[in-house]
């Protein structure tokens, strides 16, 4: 979070005259007001120190033996509120962990605003609270001055994306939440009806449909800040809830759109994180996939996987044979025989039929593949590890790429990797063989591959990029069909009737038919952006009041049974007699 | 909306060097490309004129006969989209009613980019289309420039209150959606959870409780746009989704707040209404009451009522022994009697006993009372209508006092009215004669009336505030409980035990234990500021995608039956077998 301030301080009210964290040397000598929490209280016998807290910072109260406000401060508990006003002076002992550690309130007056029960936890950036008991007691653990910074720079990231789009002509436009339910994607969270017993609204996925339809009225450039809902099974650190940077525009190219956002995230690095961005590198899917064999590429580290498919099966190994072969070199490296085996263990759960190791050090050379290939004849080019990953499943690249990093523990190259992913595959294979969208079905085709699309879909790009950093999906977008033909053809291709794609789509089919321009756009995950931002390692760590894996809010006990009337009179208006 | 430009015109990309609208006679000369919709085609013979359109503005084009964009432009149907490139030209007779009047592009390409199928109704500011046809094809509605000026207006209100809100050291924090039902207030929308069958998720209807937490986890100030929900039956303009300016402070006075806040609509009136508001003024509620009947009175109109009972009880007037009978004067209005039948009729139906009148015209002088009262012994300022309202019911005063202002169409003193209503009670009496808030159960009491809390609550006033703009209430706010002693008292006055008030409000009790420091906050309606500052007579103007009285969304067909499988899926969460 390096160093970068944007909080100005707390303002001066009939409370308090500074905040606690701005007090400096400069002012020694004034008459100062502070209100805040009680940190600590250490009773030396003749003098007694009370570290206050406010959003600002922390100040050293003192108070000396015999006058009133030291018995006070003597009897203050942790967390109490405190009011309290004095001369500010030089300390005799500075503290350079704290800015305001040369400075100290001789107390004159104080004032215990309210009390405070003992907090379950320490309310310290270092805190010894687990994370159920913090998320149960948040406003506590958000009393933590590291998480009062993470709310400070999740709000400066979406205050500067929120300026930097208006500056190009974005609008913002808010979008309803009680909305349709529509039968792609995840499972949407469902809101009965009263008045429309039997009928339900649903909580929006994303406003892409909505955002199309203010292209279509002539909004030019649109974007919200939008929490969006998706009732899945939350693995890990999925959310129920999340915030989602949501822009689309007219008239507009992919290399416009990528060029706009490119900005906006250099912006936003280099006022948060205090960083400038190189270019953005633009690998196309393919490529990523062949390269690093995922579509998030963390290109931190410059460990890359090249095909050595047609050298590989000129080699005397039987099961290099009917698979396409990659290599990868990692110099001044080498694996204990055990990560070997985790390896291996990946690559086969991947997909992948073997994967092989060579190893040099100095004029050493050992392999798993000793007994069919004659090692001296490999050419290394030096000391370090070398893998054979056999496998007509890239993402098999992937997953080990990602385990050698973990379990080697390997140092990034730089800081920060952002790259985009390019000409992602309109369609993609279901679970059953079935053809489905590779992302929406509102995508762009290649505008070289629509030819294609009922002759041979798979190989259909589409106009829709990725923007990934560290390793991360931070935004994902698309040109979208705006001829309504064209988005006919492609619900076709996806097995869906003219009257069922009227079912499900009718409205945005007839918005298309009058007058559509070209138009794209795309959405940033903020949480994970923030999350990257902040060096947090959970989205919880940056969302206020964040929900379990489990979807609960541990605070307010939610969700949580409703009186048995509420409940009895929900399931009138479900229509349960219709079932 | 007084000509006030919040939107700096649209930026170029490879489909535009320019905004429609943002061409003058300085550019004429230049080559300039443009795209967007088809407003009318005008087809002369030797001419043909395309009006295009987009977000920034009209366009005129031209080309003459038997040239080929000639062919093209008189082919072109209404709303669709095309690019055009031309030379920008001086036009012969200049249209005053446009920014564009004095220019003319002479189309040397055109294309069209996507065709469109006749709009159901006029896409311009004075439509044919009734609302139903609107809402339903609202993406088309919102081409209509005036709806397009609204939203900007909007935008532009939210960003100056965001702008304004940072430099005083408020921090935007997002509140989550899915919230626990709690049983204050109007009725929620409910969210079944799957994953915790027989449980639901609330959404909110505000974000009260969790802006409290946030000041006590030490926040300092703190605001929000937040979207709120209400299941309520939509009388009249009211909507299920609303957005509101969501805002809280520690440590600070009432009159800090006010301070605050006043400075807030100013800065946005200023901006986006081009107007210096004058110092707000600051009504009891008790004087608001009593002077104009009303706690929102629109004072752009300066009639007022005026408390004449001891007066009164001594004229041998019947009906006026047993109430409060209160006078107003308008000078140089008369009322038909028609007018005077249907203001006693309101008068009636508001609880009031007997509405009179007396007209004087010259030496002319009428009443209703002239049989009870010697007429010329009525001093009055000149010729005029006077009014004796007999009521103990002083909303009757504010019903007949809104009649008159509609009936006789007043002209407004001024053309805003913005006011402080202060010492709002702090209880009321329920419709079963029980004690309720009369706000909501956190309002901190007056400190001057705290000890009338258990033995005369009605006559307790809280530090709780409205603000009022040309007679709406548009924010309302309040200092809150902070000690938790003190909270638990107004709940037992309230009826509610220990044990309710813990099972209710738990979360918020637990918090108020561990150091909540004095504080307070509002809420502004974005929606109906908005309304008033867009000079709109409806909130679904100012609401991109607004709903129905009945709650419907016209154009997504929401909400909507979902698929049986589903239905019965739901069924089962809501642990139909415990009914």
């Amino acid at each position: 979070m390096g160093g970068v301030a944007y909080f100005c301080g707390v303002e001066p009210t009939s409370y308090r005259t500074h905040g606690c964290g701005n007090l400096r040397l400069s002012q020694v000598g004034q008459t100062i007001r502070v209100a805040g929490w009680v940190r600590r209280v250490r009773d030396l016998g003749r003098f007694v120190f009370v570290d206050v807290r406010d959003r600002s910072g922390i100040l050293q109260l003192v108070a000396l033996e015999g006058t009133q406000p030291y018995e006070i401060l003597r009897s203050l508990g942790r967390e109490w509120v405190i009011q309290a006003e004095g001369i500010l002076q030089q300390r005799e002992s500075p503290n350079p962990e704290l800015p305001t550690g040369e400075v100290e309130l001789r107390v004159e007056k104080v004032q215990v605003l309210n009390t405070s029960n003992t907090p379950p936890f320490l309310i310290e950036d270092e805190t010894d609270g687990q994370e159920e008991l913090r998320l149960r007691y948040r406003y506590l653990d958000l009393r933590r001055p590291i998480q009062q910074r993470r709310l400070e720079l999740r709000a400066e990231v979406i205050r500067t994306c929120r300026e930097y789009l208006r500056r190009r002509g974005f609008l913002e436009v808010e979008t309803p939440m009680l909305i349709r339910s529509t039968p792609e994607g995840a499972r949407d969270f469902l809101v009965p009806s009263r008045l429309k017993p039997g009928s339900f609204y649903a909580l929006p996925q994303s406003p892409q449909l909505l955002k199309q339809l203010l292209m279509i009225a002539g909004y030019d450039r649109y974007f919200q800040v939008a929490r969006c809902f998706r009732d899945e099974d939350y693995r890990g650190d999925r959310q129920a809830e999340f915030t989602q940077l949501d822009c689309e525009m007219s008239f507009v190219t992919q290399a416009e759109i990528l060029e706009t956002f490119e900005g906006l995230v250099r912006e936003v690095h280099r006022k948060v994180a205090d960083t400038d961005l190189e270019d953005f590198p633009r690998l196309t899917y393919t490529e990523a996939m062949q390269r690093y064999g995922s579509d998030k590429p963390d290109l931190r580290y410059s460990l890359e996987w090249t095909e050595v498919t047609s050298w590989a099966q000129t080699q005397p190994v039987p099961f290099w044979q009917s698979r396409r072969t990659f290599w990868l070199w990692l110099p001044e490296k080498k694996a204990s025989r055990k990560q070997q085996e985790a390896w291996q263990t990946i690559a086969k759960e991947n997909g992948a039929s073997s994967l092989a190791f060579i190893h040099q050090e100095g004029a050493h050379r050992t392999s798993s593949l000793a007994k069919f290939i004659a090692l001296d004849e490999i050419q290394l080019p030096g000391d370090g590890m070398g893998l054979w990953l056999t496998t007509d499943k890239l993402s098999a690249l992937g997953a080990v790429r990602q385990a050698i990093i973990h379990d080697l523990n390997l140092t990034p190259d730089k800081p920060w990797s952002v790259l985009w992913i390019v000409d992602f595959p309109l369609f993609e294979e279901g679970e059953n063989g079935e053809l489905v969208a590779a992302h929406h079905p509102f995508v762009h085709p290649h505008p070289e591959d629509i030819d294609r699309i009922e002759t041979d879909p798979l190989s259909v790009r589409a106009l829709a990029y990725d923007l990934v950093i560290n390793g991360n999906e931070i935004m994902s977008g698309s040109l979208r069909c705006h001829i309504p033909e064209l988005q006919m053809r492609i619900f076709r291709r996806l097995g869906l009737s003219e009257a069922e794609a009227r079912e499900k789509f009718g409205f945005l089919l007839d918005a298309l038919g009058y007058g559509a321009p070209p138009h794209g756009g795309c959405a940033f995950g903020i949480d994970r952006w923030v999350m990257l931002l902040a060096g947090a390692r959970s989205l919880r760590e940056v969302i206020p009041f964040p929900k379990t894996a489990s979807g609960a809010d541990l605070m307010l006990g939610a969700p949580a049974p409703i009186d048995p009337q509420q409940h009895a009179e929900l399931l009138r208006w479900l229509g349960q007699e219709s079932i």
